[in-house]
């Protein structure tokens, strides 16, 4: 049966299993060849960046709340009135939740399109949970100073920095077609470019008038999560409903 | 022997193995049908759905814990009446606990059914994950001011919103039959409708007297996790065995 | 081939691969019944049992650091003398930390030998991790307070809790013959509850004492895990080299 | 068939597959000595390990920003002001968060080569994840105190204490065959081991010279992210593209 019991995931087994393999195991160099191939295919298993990344977008979402404090009633004003003041807190909680969101969907759905990582993409990923990571501490920051431009500035730059990670691995690993489960051609990738770069676009806009015009810095992170939506959902209707790239909206 | 591997999962696995399938796999345009089905299957997979709410669960269970605080002695009252005053928030900890422990033992059950999940099953896992991010803060506001209408009102309006998520993803994924193992008849349908519905009006009524009746609020919320047990323990009682029905409640 | 695709993990397969089974699938009744087993196994899989438990595990060990605070330099002393007061709970970490892995390798051992879960053993691992949950708390409240009796009592009772519910699952799981992957003897049961109902009673000890010798229930939290690496040296240099049950300790 | 059911990794399957075995699974002793043997595979399954520790890994890059802390503006001094104020910690932050990367990707290779954990290596292990642990604790101090010998030698003696563990790690599997994938030769175990070694090296002279070249220690810790980039740039180019061993670098 041939069939190598060194694969955990059946992904590993391609090379082994295709073409004219003959049915019975031959030692030696076959072997030899074989676990060298094996450990490569071990090594570039997506799995455990998966797992870490899963990982991570959990805490942080759940980490997001903690900047939500239950207040402590000191100067003799009611519950009430303390709950009104987290309300900022509170609107950054879910601004920031539903960003985390997106980005978790985008990294599922590029990851979708991963057979192996290279050592280059595992650090790229790397690097791009290092702002992902500091989207609490932004959201704290900009629950509790909404009307500082600094404050909106770190929210801004945080938000530039993921889409340029964003778009950083889309274009090392759409270039590098052995990393892929297929190939994909000029269209596509041009496709998923745009839907990671210009969400950075348009923050960088809002990093950049944090200074002159607050309140429009602070409009610009409220309305993305709307306006995902929503271009989603017109995106989506305007596609055939079998073809697959429709999904990467 | 035509086994693919590309699939992750088994249940990828279907379409390719289904009925007359020729045991030799066929290059072209058999090829680039069978990789546009293998990456929409992959785009479906709910292991990194899974992957992102048991961690979201296990963080906030872990998280209710951080709200009841190592007590400082500061004005010469000795530890044992610090720990005393810890004494709501540590009910509150058992109480958000169990809930929290019904939430996941609920969204295993719903996910043992689905097969696969569309964008708007994964958005709407997401928004769930939503108001139970909020449970830790609910909690925590409920044990330092349990006699509070307001901190009453809050946590059962998250109670509120997670029922009213988890009846919108019941509905959604079950009718959508090409999501789930296998379809659902009418009686299961609304068996798990009324699990998820019940639940949410009894906390929709504990939020509505939280002004008028706060002691009344307080003890629903607390009575919660035993009805659920002994309903469990009812209904499972008055089943057949081997009726998998039984399995739900 | 009559592969079922529905499974997730191969022991679901094993009702439908075992004995005479025909090898072309056969509609209908049989389908029906098949699919039937199909959800029952989806449904007692241990998968997500074991996702949520390591989720909890990793944050536990981890959470046990927050206890350890960075400190703040006010009364003009020096960080050395600072972080000489932080010894006593960087000892309970430490010491907190072995507990906690003692418990996941205790976890990871009972269910290597779990094949299905049921209600009953999932709610049971739920309740086992409520005290866990509570460990950083003890902790932190020993390390602190690790004069005063009362913090004394409070992590003995964690530990008999803990203790409590190991025995509990143990029983449970190995009175059901159907939920392990094979059915263990009698020697093999009482070996797997005394190891569990063991160190519960000494930390019973431990807890019964903190009143009247509190140097003693510290020495006993301190010395268990030192025990427990010294008995399984010895456990484990007393048994054949190849015999499974050596494993357990 | 003869395709054991009771497997979860394909991993395990190897002495069922391996050689003559005859195509009909024949009952009795045959059967008890496959289910001891199962026991033991399933007992030595790395999976929970990885989740475990990916677990961990996701936490502590999580938690390091926790020390980054939201300022408090009391005394009329401005955001701007409080935010500068946090640039050693953001500094402590990102150091730390590489050198987190750095570890988890050198954990992902090393079990990569590991096919079999036993209880020696389940315990190695857990102790790596102690002092990996008290990563954010020390990162935090050194972020507060980065002028402190005290702080640089706490957290120069952790990055010695993980480095000391990986060794240990590294030289406790590599000698023991039946838990790799495939026996390394004396090149690759070399190798290997000075890859471990070498930082550890280094860190244990930031230690050293903490008290009395605070700067030079603080430089160390700063320099050696950049320093592992360029080396694993430098190794990786000079050798061959097909060799499986310049992955380790």
């Amino acid at each position: 049966m041939a069939e190598r019991d060194e694969e955990r995931s059946a992904g590993r087994q391609e090379e082994v299993t295709v073409a004219d393999e003959p049915e019975v195991a031959v030692g030696g160099a076959r072997e030899d060849a074989d676990s060298a191939r094996e450990l490569a295919e071990r090594l570039h298993d997506p799995a455990r960046v998966l797992a870490l990344s899963d990982g991570v977008f959990a805490i942080i979402i759940t980490l997001l709340v903690l900047e939500v404090h239950v207040p402590e009633l000191t100067q003799g004003h009611t519950l009430n009135e303390a709950l009104r003041e987290l309300r900022p807190s509170l609107i950054a909680f879910v601004i920031s939740f539903i960003l985390a969101g997106m980005y978790w969907v985008g990294h599922r759905d590029l990851f979708a399109l991963i057979r192996r990582t290279d050592r280059g993409l595992v650090w790229l990923n790397i690097l791009y949970l290092l702002p992902l990571c500091l989207l609490p501490f932004g959201a704290g920051l900009l629950g509790r100073y909404d009307q500082e431009p600094v404050a909106l500035r770190i929210y801004g730059l945080l938000l530039v920095l993921i889409a340029f990670m964003r778009v950083v691995i889309w274009l090392y690993a759409t270039n590098r077609p052995h990393l892929l489960w297929q190939r994909l051609d000029d269209r596509q990738r041009r496709a998923g470019l745009a839907i990671n770069l210009y969400p950075g676009l348009i923050y960088l806009g809002a990093f950049l008038v944090a200074r002159s015009a607050p309140g429009l810095s602070l409009m610009i992170y409220a309305a993305m999560p709307l306006l995902y939506f929503l271009s989603i959902t017109v995106l989506r209707g305007s596609r055939r409903r079998n073809q697959e790239y429709a999904d990467f909206t």
